[in-house]
């Protein structure tokens, strides 16, 4: 099983457009730093499952056939927008699995073209998709949300984006099954907050928590790059800073 | 003036994903003959406007403060779809302009970030925008939609997508205007028609009846590029096949 981050920038992306502070002239400068909407990618038992669909050449990446299903967190447009031209592929259907928010994101659900929305998920309630058992756990969010956590034979990953926090039921979940990785929204430095997305000291305090599972960091903001830029020590040694193409593999 | 197609093909672009048609299989060996979704750039005094905001790569090709206004002709997500990225830039507030459509798409007026969304235009009304007239035509189209007839000393050019056929009072004053360009929504070959859409009959009758002006096809669909292989010589005189990247300029 293996879980590649295709994105791991938040709404923003890095660089931000027209924005020169350190962490974003860095990205002009060293595209390997640049960040594109989060997304991630599951291959596990010869099969790709996109999780979250931002990439900007998503149609290049997985030409047709090559996606067997696509898992969405939430309808957020950072989070889907890639469907709006996928969707009028001519190809066979692909299965789209999603949280429970009947408005989905603009026309999809009244147009869903080769898009097979399947019936909306709901927390806890585990799942088989190719082959491994998936646990929507549901997280806090200004819309409703869910992570995801992968278990196979070799062991488990979980993909928690967007989210403050991680509510108690989903929390119970992560602490008896104890995941290798926990890939997490971390959108800002402690120097900012939100009230939808964790900061860099939500999720140290989690990691605190949870010490033995190495936490991931994604859907990074230009402030947190800077912050890190800053203070390259600041981490724990179970708390890792999600790239682009990252691979997570058990 | 110079008016640029920065995308010339419909909703679903071309190649369109997963299709194996002489004309998806010629954009793939030859990217020339690709098509982004539709959309263009107006230059004119020194100024850059862009007319709809699809493309892809809209954030690189044109740095933090070199839009100096966006036109929309509707709020359909091939037309609209990169202003959700642009609008988290940090730089100066871009004016944009737009049809009366309280709904706009998604969430894009409840937080437009850097796009300072203008007054609803109202067709027929002719404001001034970088020192060129700029008359809205009303078009007929399956959401409010306006197409744009651009006027400065050296001549007229009009925009129109998307649109079935051309709306009386439009029609009117394109024959009182007589642009030397008329860029129009072309997006199927006569075997196909739509209730949104020109098919290719459509837009040669048009043609016909105001001859003097060159009629320039975008919007292009896959099976009309296909057409246009299987009939190279069907085109009158007068009409001109668009393709990304040409420059009408006056
Ligand atoms: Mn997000
Ligand atoms: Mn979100
Ligand atoms: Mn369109
Ligand atoms: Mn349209
Ligand atoms: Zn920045
Ligand atoms: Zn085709």
């Amino acid at each position: 099983m293996k879980l590649s981050l295709l994105g791991s920038g938040n709404v923003r992306g890095c660089p931000v457009y027209g924005c020169d502070c350190p962490a974003c002239q860095r990205a002009i400068l060293d595209p390997s730093k640049a960040r594109l909407l989060c997304s991630a990618m599951l291959e596990v038992n010869g099969q790709q499952i996109i999780i979250d669909a931002s990439h900007p050449q998503l149609q290049t990446r997985f030409p047709a056939g090559s996606i067997d299903a696509i898992l969405l967190t939430h309808f957020h447009m950072d989070h889907v927008q890639a469907l709006f031209e996928l969707r009028w592929g001519l190809c066979d259907a692909i299965p789209v699995y999603h949280p429970d928010d009947p408005l989905g994101c603009d026309d999809l659900f009244k147009h869903p073209g080769i898009l097979d929305f399947q019936p909306a998920l709901a927390a806890m309630q585990t799942f088989q998709l190719a082959n491994i058992s998936v646990t929507p756990l549901a997280l806090n969010h200004s819309k409703p949300t869910l992570g995801y956590l992968f278990s196979s034979e070799k062991g488990r990953i979980a993909y928690l984006t967007d989210t403050l926090g991680i509510p108690d039921k989903s929390w119970q979940q992560l602490l008896r099954r104890a995941p290798k990785y926990v890939v997490i929204d971390c959108s800002t430095s402690p120097l900012h907050s939100s009230s939808n997305h964790n900061n860099l000291n939500d999720v140290l305090e989690l990691a605190h928590a949870l010490p033995d599972s190495t936490w991931v960091l994604t859907h990074i903001g230009h402030d947190l790059d800077e912050y890190l830029m800053q203070h390259p020590k600041c981490l724990p040694s179970n708390v890792l800073v999600g790239h682009d193409e990252l691979c997570l593999s058990l």
